[in-house]
């Protein structure tokens, strides 16, 4: 583990002006790093220390500050961790950490708190990367979804998988020693069992996945229509109405922004290809280049009609694709009542017509549950169930799911137990890449690359 | 103190994305508020506990946490007060202080804990003020500066000058009960004794005033010149070659902007009248309201010339201001170097000639030292003196001085000592208010609304 030893330093609150900063210091030299800058020469474990931080050389005062020492292994590392609670603000916990550093440590990496934690076998690296997932949440569907990851739940469920996949190797490999004997039959019977128990697990795992993904990274929604049709004005009167987590994010080439919001605790992500060169017809616009990119990425589409003529034309197009839709049919405030009527019987339980008026912002919020009820249905969106978030651990999944099936295959033509075995030590190793058991230093790298400083 | 009773919880941390936030919870409650949330009934005095932090109605486990209790009155506010170590983000902490919020606490007002520990006799106000200057300081000479008047340097210093004051009160009162016996004599010139060194005391802390500003706000250095004399490049140029904290500051209006830069740990901000209309003619120039505004208000000023020929004008210009000043002699890499020894050899030690070159960026530093070292020089820069360096303290002083003085005054002209014991009483006032033995509630909600939250 070169490049990765040694006591580390580093502000673990966030940067900028607060009450009260942290910094954590963690290793081996934990204490007598810190020993040099505080009043005290021996540190409890465990206890709240009000001390005085001085510079270690010019014995000049820093700050008051609460000395918290975490003995190893009870700490987050597994290390001797020692927390420093000082006055916050941009200048004080810079000077701090300068100290540690004069008196031995070292600034710590990215992640490289979590990643001990991690090295030390506190957590495995599913719940490392919880961790980071919590931090990162937007909304509370996401931070139940991390919650899940971080109790273990995902590493109990490959265990299980893992000891289903086990077994049958070594039934297998008893059965390598003693070919000719007649309980192999029963044993072949065990094996496939156990694989098909496997592939079971891990299916179950890999379709939870898309609603994973919409827990931790948000609902896709474009909202397509014509110019005319009010979309930006729809928008505008969802995010008044709505906790608006991030505004006006553009596009990678600029043509289109996306808002963030928190509905309900739910992260709904909505599109507007506000500035792309549009057509007049619904069609047209919905053939652009990068309306049907939106429109293929989506977990919901989003329609805004203004007549039945167009709402009919939405429905046509809509059934056409293979997922939730909902049209919005806008200017309710100046159509009439008989148009609105018409509008609203062409809706069907699949894809629901709902009258809005964006302009006066009426029936926006019915819009919007009608939304997550729908994603909520397509989805099954419950928090609390495990659910794949993570690209990382679906793409090991179809890989384990892969060589259990072409296992399951060579099973059935009867071929050499080797080749089954083969298969099975592949699928074992694509799970035990999930929980870190066998992963790269590469993929270590770049899970930790991903987390915050000092963290 | 209505409305700033119960017990009160906020986070202190900074807000945003970072490994841990602390959440704070102080006042009489406190435990028995925090109870429904974590797992051990009892928390033992400054001992770190490692707790599920769960909802109190659902029971849901919201995160994993370190609660640490202290025990009124040894803690920061003087009360009960739990801080919360909790994952960071956006998220959770907000979740956690809501499950606070169901269970009995209200969101503490800014700077509240703060205000409870001043209320509850922990610090008093000078320390109070120096806590948010602690936080808020962009360099380390504001840093130092805060930390004297954290430590109680002011308290001590006013509480010195109020003992003698009171002194003198309590003679002259004594005196008033034995109006016709010859001690009085004697007495009165104890009498002034003492409010003559009072007056010394409140002169000499009065006069560091502009130094503690400085120290706290930075030295405002208009940089003045000709629209082609180079202001702007010497400007980017010294941008380049320092710490730059804040930059592109727009001027109230938008006629001169200000850059903020950490020079050896002091904060400079250097002012370009860019934008401003100008003329050709260097006087003409420092004439213009803005510039001369600007002038007005400068600790030091940066005049940047071209020649010979300027570098006297500037030199006419600058002797008839009274504060310290810089000629940057630019240009230096087209000038020939009979010009430049020409415009070196008017250089005073009050008023130093300094070429130098924005285009090449040659002999910034120098210039930059050379800025602080004047700086240091005539402001007597010393960050472990005690300076003043709230307006609040220095209206207040300077209203005890003119008290004083009109005490003085009477006393010389053996007015009736009911008139004396009056100014000396007002003077006494003007002292308390600093400290915040009798300051009104405006004055402390005014000065806790500048805090934080969570502090």
């Amino acid at each position: 583990m070169h490049g990765f030893e040694g006591t580390i330093a580093a502000l673990s609150t966030p940067e900028g002006v607060g009450g009260i900063a942290v910094v954590r210091l963690s290793g081996p030299e934990a204490c007598s790093i810190i020993r040099p800058c505080i009043s005290r020469t021996l540190l409890e474990p465990n206890r709240a220390l009000f001390s005085p931080f001085s510079h270690p050389e010019s014995g000049e005062l820093i700050d008051e500050t609460i000395v918290t020492y975490f003995k190893a292994p009870h700490s987050y590392t597994g290390e001797d961790l020692i927390e420093i609670s000082c006055h916050g603000g941009r200048i004080i916990p810079g000077i701090i950490l300068n100290c540690l550093y004069i008196t031995g440590a070292r600034p710590a990496l990215p992640g490289e708190f979590t990643r001990r934690a991690f090295i030390n076998g506190k957590i495995d690296l599913t719940q490392a990367e919880a961790v980071a997932d919590m931090i990162h949440a937007q909304t509370e569907a996401g931070l139940n979804s991390a919650r899940t990851l971080l109790r273990g739940r995902l590493s109990q469920e490959l265990t299980e998988i893992r000891q289903l996949l086990t077994e049958s190797a070594a039934l297998l490999e008893i059965g390598l020693d003693f070919t000719d004997q007649d309980i192999e039959i029963i044993k072949l019977k065990d094996v496939e069992r156990r694989i098909q128990a496997g592939l079971k697990h891990i299916s179950s795992l890999i379709s939870s996945y898309k609603t994973g993904r919409i827990l931790h990274e948000g609902a896709r929604i474009p909202i397509i229509g014509r110019p005319n049709a009010g979309k930006s004005s729809l928008l505008n009167a969802i995010l008044r109405e709505e906790r608006v987590i991030t505004s006006d994010i553009p596009g990678t080439t600029r043509d289109y922004i996306e808002e963030r919001i928190n509905h309900s605790g739910y992260l709904i992500r909505l599109f507007d290809t506000a500035g792309l060169r549009e057509t007049d017809d619904l069609l047209e616009t919905a053939g652009l280049r990068k309306t049907h990119e939106l429109m293929l990425s989506a977990d919901l589409l989003l329609m805004v009609t203004v007549s039945k003529e167009e709402t009919e034309q939405a429905l046509q197009l809509l059934k056409q694709q293979d997922r939730p839709a909902i049209i919005a049919l806008n200017k309710k405030d100046i159509l009439s009542r008989k148009e609105i009527n018409a509008g609203r019987s062409l809706s069907t339980p699949e894809i629901p017509v709902i009258p809005v008026s964006a302009k006066k912002e009426a029936h926006i919020r019915e819009l919007m549950d009608l939304l997550l009820n729908t994603l909520k249905k397509t989805y099954s969106l419950n928090t609390e169930s495990l659910t794949i978030s993570h690209l990382r651990h679906q793409n090991n999944l179809l890989t384990a799911k892969k060589s259990l099936k072409t296992a399951h295959k060579a099973l059935k033509d009867s071929l050499s137990s080797e080749f089954i075995i083969h298969d099975i030590r592949e699928a074992i190793c694509a799970l035990d890449d999930i929980t870190g058991r066998t992963t790269s230093m590469d993929i270590l790298n770049h899970i930790f690359d991903q987390f915050c400083i000092g963290k």
